[in-house]
């Protein structure tokens, strides 16, 4: 029998990767799926695709869930902070998607503008990148899931950290589809018409996702990030600029390296074979680089919404819980 | 009566437009245009959408040209190459669209790993970005027209050479559409499956643009610079970073104040509002950056086949004949 | 001096395409602009693109307008049905871009459900497709410009209506891209992610233009009409499917006839040459055709914001205002 | 211990799909795949996607497969011609995904201009559409797979056969992302800059699929049939049109119950409710209709690389093998 699973927050695109998911985890079925908007409908009936593949229907947001169930918060930032402290309190275990429990205090402060008003429990989170994370997530009992931006970069920023006390600059220029830009589709902004044919950055220099890097990566340099926004809909692809007083260091040995030992990261042999179709659809970060005199350039790319989002949030799950960390996880999905 | 114009190599993306922008300027007509692959055909022939503007046909690539009318060239490199010397000893005088004359000797030969094989001609080239060699072109005989890649950042980097030498890097990290990154409609890297949904990065820090953006910007710092393809057709939008030693100097003073005397360069409030749709169809390249610590970020779009390549090819020769600089330029051109 | 021309509704899509158009008119220029939802901002604020092209801001809606200035109107159904009586009242011509106009009273009741309010007026609009109607259209007082989809079929239709008496059936399958498919931006059909490789038919059989086709093709038989919306933003492709009691006529030759006494048809060698890309930004109707056994099958294509919109509102009032059908029409629009 | 299964001419983009659809079926695996452009290469370096789903290396196109192993042919008809007598010859069992064994042999003769090669063998061929010859392929030894357009409206029109005699027309007005129209990437007519933005239709009345959709949807009128290129990758929309001497039978119900008896099969209620979206990535037929007086609009939607051609492929070759019809065919594939 297969462990029951609760999604809350589970009608939007992360949460319906996580269905998908789970439909086909060898140990975890999704359980309870809830969302106010579409507490009653059947999953088939919001996402038609889905028909044959999950058949239960969305209820109403709740914290009374099946007893020692996981729970995964796919719900906006301040649904996940009054909701976790509870959750903890009654013994779940929790992967956080949000971008709740990702910061510690003072930078929350600086970041959303107010206090964070669950300490103790932010206290306890683990940064959910299994890459530099893995054994605190196999005890946590709260993961916080990373951004989809972070995911693209922190992992190599973290390996090269060592390093770069020798840098004079870290940028990272990111560039994502639609489904990674947070785009509601009553967004004028994400209409058809505005996106198609059409390229443009946002938030320069103001992404909330920037101050989440410099804190995970360990990055002694001020990591410069810039968001942009592709006429695509899944993926983003990172060029991070590596600026060194001297030679660069030996990156791509460094970075072939920090892969081989992960089963989610793959290093290619030029930065040019790097593109969003070798990742869209599946848990993998893929990555390469090229040094020339004193600039390092590397390249890598993700699915937002799998590696950046509900394929990472299963993968600490699976550590949670003692699974093999890519269960679940090797098929593409769609 | 309108003044003659021969265009070499005519039938290419570039040669489209130039035929386009001479059907409604003011003062000039093209008379001659060249292609060996379509020679003997009607140009609506071979564009249908031109039907109505355009009733000449295209002829084999000659030199016999009539006299003292003005030559661009929409030729490849090597053909450029030969012509130049030959046009110029005709008394003819050329905007040369190719590669061929906008780099040194040493540069050139570094570049392309052969010698320049006109180096005469090469000795009076002018650069013909009008935003900073203006006076130089109203009298040159050759004018090398910038790449598309360079006619994004040149200017900007060449406003701020001055304050470079208090900065750390200098980063362009450039995004191309398909028409600005070169691909020909048999290669298979731009077949639709393989653009569509896909975003890359191509040439990285090996673009043969690099040089050209050194050379011509003055930057003392070396000149970082990455161009990725993007899913779309036509516009270059490029992401300038300028890290400083210290605090950033006032740039958005500096640029606002350089945009204000060029006709077609225009600064906006915020980088947010930079994109590829306001700026495709016309020759302007709109700019804006933002600063924060010890960090400057410009965001700058252009259409790559107007102000990259044909439109400011015809802002050159516009000056080279004591035209009004913007004559045919103001309407936005498809 | 230039003969001014007053457009309400003009901050839509279409009345940015009237904008564009009069900018360039030889003999007409707007003056003013209304919108309601800009009112008092200017149009270069609105569409970036417009600027230096025209330097009007938008006013809010009003019928005082200069004297005998011609009008076009582009807004809503309703609005046009009150504005009407008013301006003819008042003495100007207008071309109306709505639907309020182009049904005879009792078709207008069955498709809108209610009586026409403005009788009179309706009594002496003509039907504004210069092909079919060009000598009422000269001495007209209102013009009800043709709907979209209508303009893709109706004069085909109507060349052949002598003709269809011989015919089993009549069905023509409509595609459009998003521009003429009637999304508002805010619409979530219209969001990217809901439209990229996306595809399907709507109002199927049901379409308010349907009898608009219907009366103004004087097909004896029943137009079968059914749109669909394509994943791009401009261009309405028509197939039409005629199946014939015996033998077809000799469809090509009467098409091909047809077309050649208008300027802005075109008649191809196939249909497999009529694509959108050939007709996006131009006034021209292209088409063409094959018959085999009792069938034919004729392929049209239009830019729908030009020969389906705006263009065609600007060939109306050429021709009511006695210029050159082809005043300021005849080069590519952006 | 899975069953082994060989695919013949496996590394093209129906190669790719059934390499995927083995991958996670319950009793099948990929055991010999032969490409003679990729021979000796990894599939997982031809499709970096593939890596870790599947370990095998491409071969050289061979006859010499495992004794009684099932073959899957997709390769071009005239490889199909030469191997399935020799592979029958040999005992082995086949589903052909190319249109070699489709047509009886007057009809191959019309539509190919040649005698059939291999009258035998097509004498005992079963048309694989498992909804009208679901007991003939159970214990076919050739199964010619349909092509994707048939798969979109001969079991519909199949269905409807029997009323067809009352209508005066049959149209199938189709449009297919550029995956089901079959272009190469080297083919300029698939290049980006021809595809995006654009719309055509192609082979009109003349396209090889039409006699396929005639013979085996035994629709006693001619069905008249035009194919459509969308600027997207994957999906085939079908818009049918019947129209009738006097009032349409009760369709709706018709196909309802149709659906109903099939897995594969889904009746939504709207036809508005059809599109690609829902389709893509899975095995199914999805179809709605509307009548209105003598006229029904049928509209059906499959993703052609699966329901249209790798997907039914697995469901005869589950039926050949008497497996579930669905056995790894219920979730959704990428």
């Amino acid at each position: 029998m297969k462990q029951p699973v609760a999604i809350l927050g589970a009608a939007g695109l992360t949460g319906r990767e996580l269905i998908l998911l789970f439909s086909r985890h060898p140990h975890l079925e999704a359980a309870v799926l809830t969302s106010d908007k579409y507490a009653g409908e059947r999953v088939a009936r919001v996402y038609p695709e889905l028909d044959g593949i999950c058949s239960l229907a969305f209820q109403k947001h709740t914290l009374d869930l099946p007893q020692g169930c996981p729970v995964l918060l796919a719900t906006p930032d301040d649904v996940a902070l009054q909701a976790v402290p509870e959750l903890l309190s009654r013994g779940h275990r929790i992967v956080d998607l949000s971008g709740a429990f990702r910061l510690e205090p003072d930078l929350f402060l600086r970041t959303y503008g107010k206090e964070h008003p669950a300490p103790e429990a932010l206290k306890e989170a683990v940064y959910g990148l299994p890459e530099i994370q893995r054994d605190r997530i196999r005890k946590a009992r709260l993961v916080a899931n990373p951004g989809c931006f972070p995911t693209g970069c922190v992992f190599i920023l973290h390996r090269l950290a060592p390093f770069l006390g020798e840098a004079l600059a870290v940028v990272v220029d990111a560039k994502s589809g639609v489904s990674g830009a947070g785009g509601r589709t009553e967004d004028a902004g994400f209409a058809y018409q505005n996106v198609y044919e059409n390229f443009r950055a946002y938030k320069v220099l103001r992404h909330q996702h920037n101050p989440e890097i410099q804190l995970h990566s360990q990055s002694p340099l001020p990591v410069v990030f810039v968001p942009h926004l592709l006429p695509l809909y899944r993926g983003i692809l990172s060029t991070i600029y590596l600026i060194w007083k001297e030679k660069a260091p030996d990156v791509p040995a460094l970075l072939q390296q920090a892969a081989l030992a992960e089963v989610f990261v793959r290093y290619r042999e030029t930065p040019e074979e790097i593109e969003l179709k070798k990742v869209q659809n599946s848990n993998y970060l893929d990555l390469s680089c090229r040094s020339q005199g004193n600039t390092t350039t590397i390249v890598s790319a993700i699915d937002n919404l799998l590696k950046g989002a509900a394929g990472q949030a299963l993968q600490n799950l699976n550590l949670m819980l003692d699974f093999e960390e890519e269960a679940g996880l090797l098929r593409p999905v769609e």
